[in-house]
């Protein structure tokens, strides 16, 4: 049995959390918390020991009624392994608390690819990860888009990704995130610097990326467009193909799906915790093909895609199953697959 | 076992039908609905009998692998009781045709007061409709403000309320609704129908209402000023007593919800199914008392707060519980109150 | 002729700038800016002398091909008299700069009252900042309310003022502001701070604001409840008085004015600089009287409504012409009035 | 003096009748519009004749104070050539009535590209519109795109061209438009109607466009990867192409312009009618080679860049200047080029 403590339970860290719970194989040491708002509340009252992060804010969490198991000091040396779920940036100032107790630990995509040894796809490169100590499980973006171009390399080749990323400007509970009514370039530079961040994962694929941030919530859009070293039979050829993929969701013309809303609508109906959509989702009408040219939209839920890849990924570090066996135990505990 | 048929299965319909589902007096007999997409197909997996509301669809229905149990005809004549959720206006043309059948039904807020002997409220006016063949669930906004009304007016006597609504623009589903950049007098005439419409459920009362609709989705909030005829305590007074509530929630200072994307961040944590708040959520920080002048804000989710209601009407139209006996046992079934 | 320097050269000071420019009695001696980008750009190509607000960023100005015309210091020395349109808190430090040189100043509404012995608008109380050093033009919501205040206290006299201010989340260059998707109780506690705030300019009036952010960026919209003392003859007694002042624009119901979008499409149309509406605009549709019980809804655009305010207060510092004078020549140059 | 009839007097038409209006060889006869609200009385009072457009409601108009010049029927005997600028597919169905009176016409870009002999561009195929009596103005998306093929296409040769159309969900007067928080794909099918449109200006053009729409109202903007055919020296060089295109507005770095917030400001502050931004808006920094790929960002001002491309269209129907000096004249008095 693993135990695994989440470092910085947000939108990702709760949700690891929430998954990590329903593995046969590990279980949740405890979780960190910085402030004792409705999420520590929500820690607690899911059975999770609760953590301070921050040990000059211990008396707001006894004020707002919260036991704390103690400091995040002592949630590393009572955990096997860690995921640090806290904000960009946060994650390597933490890596050296990890390497006092000489605990593993996996990072998230808002950090540097130089926080870990590896940065990690569970479909894509899950066997780079089971001699590292310290992995990073990509972006959300980048996650979405290593699942896409792992099935189309392996059965077709790629000659050039080029895709256009339309970011959410914020997730629903940052109410302090715009734009209210703009679709900014962002990064203006191109590429944008999520290219590179599939390079990561691929580090020979010729990819260009161009991003943008607007006024939504919900979801990410991508717009892509790979150009195949080998020419597909049809888009029904490719559509099959990922239909075929356990992480991508194709959606049929008939389902009258049109965006994030219905998508989330579509998913909380299904009982998915938190309307969590941890497959792509690509829309079937678009899968387009010019030759060896693919065109396709795809929508990524930026708070749920990650979530099983952290699974994956601790297992990948602690070595004791072999990626499709961690890929389908996975899917198999938190219903992947509609 | 009362044999409830749902005409309309959308929004509001599919979380009636799952409200009924839980509970142990009452059966779905089977959800009647237009078109056969990502909804339809929701019903047919949550294991309903889904009956087609149009004859000239059935082929679609077919063609979308989906089983029809009849029509909308048959569904009505199967059924004890029909709770209908089709769209504004709608409700109003399918009476004739529960008349024909002789069977009692529910309509919802969107159809004039007209469509049915009484407009409901669990919290204030529950014994009125025991004798009705027909009752009207009053509107998500009417629900709110109703069940402020009923402890104020019982405990203090009201002078007078005004109430501005600001209300979402569109459901998450609705993508082709706006306003995008506006703040919309809606309607620009003072008073707005809500007023009227909360006087369906208290008749003497004398309320203002202004209306503006905005762009959000998520819930409606209410900023509501209430004119008591005897002077409370205090703040705290009143706090108390709407805590007591069982279907408000009031929000303590230190739980960090600023809004509608935290409040339903907190309600999917929480694992209420679709992140539903069936209960007003009001801020305690924001009731405010100047002499007999009572202030607060509280957020409505528009998709949820009718639905205990309609279980509640239900009961009522059959007669074989009483008011208390009713509230409480759906509140305990849907597990409301957090 | 008054030589006017405008510090903080940003929305409201390029827009004052501009109104300084059309008097026949004042002129611009130049405006202080931070930062090299295009509204410096455009402050030079308007003809207006540029100064560094920060001398540290000097050679940047240089490297954007801006000619400097000095520091914030020499602005300031060769001014009459300053209008400080920094941002929040940022007028408060500068005071002492401005006394250094003995020259009086105006400041803006995002200053705490005791920036400034006055606090400045000019339908209510111009004549009290004719002795005055410095004074305060009171912020975009402050002077909607002041200016609706003003002709019902004249003519009927108020009893108590109730409003909520729905208020647009960031101005339209303000790309980093929210909410997305949310409307926000802003401040959650009640009162909201613009009732004082116009208790700064009517001390004894009784008045209960509650504020709202919402995701839009053109004007806040206030709905607004005044008991007035003495029962006018109907609504259009009201709409008529209305009408009657200068810096209040009734909308017509024919005119098919529906919110800020079409309000802003109108004030291009004629022509206005910017689309600027320095009046409130009162939908005359919701103009409703109840007994002694008057409420209506309006618009008020935040980037605009404090000019002709600002130009009037100078001369109420300069003390050259009274009020009704000022007043008037203010409206004629700027156009005030549709 | 050409005298030019406008029909339809929304977004596209006020804007149409007001470039004509300041072009030395045109004068408008005047305009038709449907409905007397506050954009007809807008008309009117910028001293434009005024005509109905529908006869059942003159008597709206005489109720608004409107001054009627006749019907439409005679606003088209009276003109030379009409610009037909009412909604999408109106235009189609008053073709006869250009036909009846043998009078020229051109249509917008709403409309299919049968309405008229030939799609124009004034930057691409002003010659072809020569002998042509009807013409169709090209929408703003291909309008945008069309002006930055052409150089690319004279000085490169184009392989291939692909664009995502990051579309604004409606004009900021469209308050029944949405999404309100969504980025739908719109349409879902690739390519979307947007590549075939530039080829009706540029016929062997290779081109794929993906479309989205989102919760923005002031421009579209567009990703944009071209393949040319020969290698420039560097991005420098395309810069400086790009930057001597008169209706190109190529966005230095230092600017400090985001997005269609900061461009709208800017063009508010450069005294621009409307706001009006009649040039493509390309950012500099977006602009990347990587061999013969080139990328960049550009936004495109929905409302405004079609109308010198009415204006020029006029001219190139009527015959009497070249392309080049139709479009110096019209750069000219417009003040295209900040
Ligand atoms: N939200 C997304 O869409 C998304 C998607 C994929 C990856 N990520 C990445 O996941 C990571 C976490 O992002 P998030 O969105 O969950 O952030 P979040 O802000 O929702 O959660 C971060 C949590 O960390 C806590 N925290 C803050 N400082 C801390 C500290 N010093 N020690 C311990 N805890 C601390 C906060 O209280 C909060 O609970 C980031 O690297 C982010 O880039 C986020
Ligand atoms: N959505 C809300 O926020 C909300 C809140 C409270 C009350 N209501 C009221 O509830 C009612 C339903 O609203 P909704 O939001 O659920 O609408 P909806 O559009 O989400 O769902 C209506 C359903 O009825 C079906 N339908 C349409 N025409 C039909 C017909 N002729 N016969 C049978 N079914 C038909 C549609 O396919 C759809 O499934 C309305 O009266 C509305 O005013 C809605
Ligand atoms: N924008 C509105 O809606 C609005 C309405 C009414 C009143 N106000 C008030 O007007 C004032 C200015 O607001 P704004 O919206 O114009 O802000 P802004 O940010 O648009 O402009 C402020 C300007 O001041 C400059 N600046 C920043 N620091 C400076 C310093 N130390 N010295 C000199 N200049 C400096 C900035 O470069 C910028 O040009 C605030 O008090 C605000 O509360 C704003
Ligand atoms: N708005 C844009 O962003 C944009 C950009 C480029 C091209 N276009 C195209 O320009 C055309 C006009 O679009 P718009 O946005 O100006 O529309 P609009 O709705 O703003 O204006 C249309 C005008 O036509 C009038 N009208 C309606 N029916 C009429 C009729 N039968 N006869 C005469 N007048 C009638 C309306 O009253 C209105 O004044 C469309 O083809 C559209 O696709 C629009």
């Amino acid at each position: 049995m693993l135990r695994v403590g989440v470092n910085g339970y947000g939108t990702i860290g709760k949700r690891v959390a929430d998954a990590i719970r329903v593995q046969p194989d590990m279980e949740v040491s405890g979780v960190a918390k910085r402030s004792p708002d409705y999420v520590a509340i929500g820690a607690e009252e899911a059975g999770f020991r609760v953590y301070a992060a921050d040990e000059d804010r211990i008396d707001e969490f006894t004020a707002a009624g919260i036991d704390l198991a103690g400091t995040v000091d002592e949630l590393v040396a009572d955990s096997d392994v860690v995921v640090d779920a806290t904000p960009s940036g946060v994650g390597a100032q933490n890596r050296p608390l990890y390497e006092r107790h000489d605990t593993p630990a996996l990072f998230q995509g808002g950090e540097d690819a130089t926080v870990a040894e590896v940065s990690f796809n569970a479909r894509a490169n899950y066997d780079e990860a089971e001699d590292a100590d310290y992995a990073r499980v990509v972006s959300c973006n980048t996650t979405g888009l290593s699942r896409l171009v792992a099935p189309l390399h392996e059965n077709y080749g790629i000659e050039k990704v080029r895709a256009t990323l339309v970011r959410r400007g914020g997730d629903p509970d940052q109410t302090d995130r715009g734009p209210i009514n703009d679709a900014l370039p962002d990064p203006v530079s191109i590429p944008s610097h999520h290219g590179p961040d599939v390079q990561t994962v691929f580090p020979e694929l010729d990819i260009d990326t161009i991003g943008l941030k607007v006024p939504t919530t919900m979801m990410h859009v991508h717009t892509v467009n790979v150009t195949l070293e080998n020419e597909p039979d049809d888009a029904t050829d490719i559509r099959e193909r990922l239909r075929s993929e356990d992480r991508i969701l194709t959606i049929p013309e008939y389902a009258g799906i049109d965006g994030a809303g219905t998508l989330k609508d579509f998913a909380l109906d299904a009982g998915r915790p938190r309307g969590d959509i941890w497959e792509n989702c690509v829309w079937e009408e678009s899968i387009t093909l010019q030759g060896r040219d693919l065109y396709l939209m795809q929508a990524i839920h930026q708070e749920a895609d990650v979530v099983p890849e952290n699974v994956d990924a601790l297992r990948a570090l602690s070595g004791h199953l072999t990626g499709p066996e961690s890929r389908s135990l996975t899917n198999e505990t938190l219903g992947i697959g509609f």
